[in-house]
């Protein structure tokens, strides 16, 4: 059976380059497809009836839903190859659980700090830098978050270094002034191919974000 | 190394409920302990300092956050005994996107049942109905699920329909009606004797939630 791969994607999206960055570390080609997300293909619409959201990786006709199922997926289809999750069921559930915070928390409050103003955005950008503080405790001074080598958990995460610029810029705040060590850990991790490829550059991003508030009217 | 298992949890909690059943699947041993969560137990704010909510699955003096990732590491800890996941990886990313859907779409979508009046209440039976729909159309014929085994997925929803019943009399209508695959499947998931010890008794449920709402002023 051949090998199939498609990804519908949209390219400043933090949970497609978590994709891009795994299909990258496993080296499986694939076609990749930009989707326009105010006209969603009839294939993406058929692939991912419930959510109707990007990514989607359709492997031989077979949609895989959810960027951590998908990352999980590929680390257990292409497992010959730097596997991503550890293979001890505790590091495991703890890598499971830092990917989860990021889902849960990060996307959140940085989205509010680009949407608010005033007292509001100071909130926002308080629990955002908060948020990043746990996970900077988390990371103490390993090189990776699961220690010496690039996993998991740093494919969740890194992504959103993408949008770091735009949150600083709009929010008017520094993210390296509170969290150090997680500015170096993302250089560290940009310094991998499979990173820097995946991720477009945060100019491209603010930019995307500009044109996002223009249209929202914020 | 002696297996030492403590669950810190809270009765009515279907997160709580998930892992008790999945640890009786495994026939496996542990303690139980049920959380004051007005006045949570120092243990609980260590095992789980980030998010400080039950469950929590202490094994070896280490802990495991997040009910679907404990039941992820059960199920790979006691690999031995009625697996949960499937193995194939495409079946084991579906297990785990309708999980995941149960997670994102019925807690919220039933709170808001009982939480809300009028209009907005019937906006939310509506809409956990139309979620329960969705669940009802993947579940099809099939007696789990997963198929013919009772797996990841059943455990992650079942626990809700200890629920049901309150959701039914504080919103005056029926899930049968609309559901009656639901209804079915998870009177198939209680002659399991793991389930059934599992779920509390949906007046007991039901009490708890009057209480609830009383305690909040609604």
């Amino acid at each position: 059976m051949a090998n199939e791969l498609v990804l519908l994607d949209f390219w400043p999206s933090p949970f497609g380059m978590r994709v891009r960055i795994a299909l990258a570390e496993k080296e499986v080609e694939y076609e990749y497809r930009d989707e326009d997300l105010k006209n969603k293909s009839e294939f993406l619409l058929k692939m991912n009836p419930v959510h109707k959201k990007i990514p989607v990786l359709v492997h031989n006709n077979k949609p895989i839903n959810e960027s951590l199922i998908i990352v999980q997926y590929i680390d257990e289809v292409w497992s010959d190859k730097k596997p991503l999750l550890p293979s001890d069921p505790h590091q495991r559930a703890v890598a499971r659980f830092w990917a989860d915070f990021v889902d849960k928390k990060i996307y959140d409050s940085g989205r509010k700090v680009w949407t608010s103003k005033d007292a509001e955005q100071e909130a926002a950008k308080k629990e955002f830098i908060e948020n990043l503080k746990v996970l900077e405790a988390e990371l103490g001074d390993k090189a990776y978050f699961g220690g010496d080598t690039f996993g998991y958990v740093d494919v969740a995460f890194i992504p959103f270094y993408s949008w770091f610029y735009a949150y600083e810029k709009l929010g008017n705040f520094s993210i390296e002034e509170s969290c150090p060590k997680i500015i170096e850990w993302a250089k560290r991790c940009l310094q991998r191919e499979t990173v820097a490829k995946a991720l477009p550059d945060q100019n491209k991003v603010y930019d995307f974000i500009l044109m996002l508030k223009k249209a929202y009217g914020i």
